[in-house]
C-alpha cells in the first residue's frame, strides 16, 4: 500500500481496454467484424468492438472480452485467445492507453442468427482485403490479428473454427487455403489432415446430389475449445 | 473526452506494471533472473524485476521494459518480446492490475559485467528447475515464459541470444539441447544449421588445443537484433 501511496497519482490514470478482432467467413471471404464508434473520440467512425475494463464486473481481461463481444455482437465466441497488448502515449486521444487485444473465429451462420434477435446490436462484416481506416490503432491491431491468424494455420485446426459444426472436406480444404493465401495440394491436405486425427466422420451424414453425396465431418469432440497443434506445418504460408 | 467522464472513475484506476523475465545460461544451465522486492507487498520476496509504467516518462510498453531492466539489472538486452497481459483483479493485493509482461534472452557474460559497475543493482540468476516461490503471479509468468521460449526455439535463432558473440558449434548445439529439453542428433543438427544459412564463421578465429582447435562461429550480421523463423522446426520439443 505504502508503494502506491508514493506514486505519483497521473502515473495511475491509465486507460485499460477489451478490444477484439472477430473473423468469419462470408461467401469463402474472410471477414472482419467493426462496428460505428457511438461515443467521442471518433464518434460515428468504425473501431473494433471494445470498451474499457470494467473492474468491479470483470474477474479477468478474458471475461472483459467476453462482456464486450456479448453486448456489441450477441454471440460468445468459442475460440477466443490473447493477441497482443498495444500499450503507448499516442494510440488514444484521451491519454495513456492500454488495449489487451483478442482475436476470435466464428462461423458466419451464428453470427446471421445474432443479428435476428431483437436485441441485435449493429455491426458490419468487412472483407479483411478492403478494411476502412479505423478509429484509434485499430488498422494496425487488425494486420496483428490477421498475420496470427495465418502464422497459426499452418499447424493448428485454428481455421476450422470459421466452419459450421459439420462440414465437407472440399470446405476444410478451401478454408485453409482462403486463410493462409495460398495454394494447398488437395490429395497432399487431405493425407495430412488424416495424420493429424483431428476429423470424425459424421456417420450418415452426407450432402449434395444423390449421385456422389459428400462425406461430413466435424472436428473430433475432445478437440473443440481448444486447438490441435501439429509438428509439422501443413504448408509454407505467406506472412512469415 | 464526454465517455471518460461518464466511465465511473473507479474503472480508470487499473494498476500497469511491466514486467519482465530475463533469461540466461549459467553453466550451461538456464537461469531467470530475480530481484527482492523493496517495497509492499511482499517486500524482501523474490520477484521478477518489474515497476510501473511512467506515463510521463516512457513512449511505450517496450520503453517501459527497457527502463525497468535498466534500472533493476543495468544492461539492455538484445532480445526484448513482449509475452503476454497477465490482466485480472486478484493478481495484486492493491487492486485490479495488468502485468505487461515481456521476455529477454542475455549472454551472461553480459550480466556479469553489469555487476562490476558501482552502481550495480543487486539480482540473482536462479535456474529455472529451482524457482523459489515469487510474489504475486510472477511465477505463472516464468512458466509462459519458458513455454514460448520452449517453443520458439524449436523454429528459430532465438537461443543464439543466450551466447556470446563467437561460439563453438559444440555450444550452439548444447545451447540448443538445453533450451529445448531434448537431445538433438550432432550431425543432424548440423545440417539444419547449415540449411537454414544463419551463423557465419568468424575468419580465423578457433578455440581450443592447438592440435584440433574448433571453429568460431557468429550469427549473421543482418540477423542480429532480429529472429530467422525457420520453415520447419529443428526438432519436436516437449512443450506443447
Amino acid at each position: 500500500m505504502q508503494k502506491m501511496k508514493s506514486t505519483p497519482e497521473t502515473d495511475q490514470s491509465i486507460i485499460v481496454t477489451v478490444d477484439a478482432v472477430l473473423f468469419a467467413l462470408r461467401e469463402k471471404k474472410l471477414h472482419v467484424l467493426l462496428t460505428r464508434r457511438p461515443n467521442e473520440p471518433y464518434a460515428g467512425q468504425w473501431a473494433l468492438p471494445g470498451g474499457y475494463v470494467h473492474k468491479q464486473e470483470d474477474a479477468d481481461s478474458l471475461a472483459a472480452a467476453l462482456r464486450v463481444l456479448r453486448s456489441k455482437t450477441g454471440i460468445a465466441p468459442p475460440y477466443l485467445e490473447q493477441l497482443y497488448s498495444f500499450a503507448d502515449g499516442a494510440r488514444d486521444p484521451r491519454g495513456w492507453s492500454v488495449s489487451l487485444s483478442y482475436f476470435a473465429l466464428v462461423d458466419e451462420a451464428v453470427l446471421a442468427k445474432a443479428r435476428l434477435a431483437a436485441s441485435a446490436p449493429p455491426f458490419e462484416l468487412v472483407d479483411v482485403n478492403a478494411v476502412p481506416r479505423l478509429s484509434f490503432d485499430h488498422n494496425r491491431i487488425v494486420e496483428a490479428a490477421l498475420k496470427r491468424l495465418r502464422d497459426k494455420s499452418a499447424y493448428s485446426t485454428l481455421p476450422c473454427y470459421l466452419l459450421p459444426e459439420q462440414f465437407t472436406f472440399a470446405q476444410v480444404h478451401e478454408t485453409y487455403e482462403h486463410v493462409m493465401a495460398v495454394a494447398l495440394d488437395k490429395s497432399a491436405f487431405r493425407r495430412k489432415l488424416t495424420e493429424m486425427d483431428v476429423l470424425q466422420e459424421c456417420p450418415g451424414q452426407r450432402v449434395g446430389g444423390a449421385h456422389r453425396p459428400a462425406q461430413l465431418f466435424r472436428v473430433k469432440v475432445d478437440l473443440v475449445h481448444r486447438l490441435r497443434l501439429l509438428e509439422r506445418p501443413l504448408a509454407a504460408n505467406l506472412s512469415t
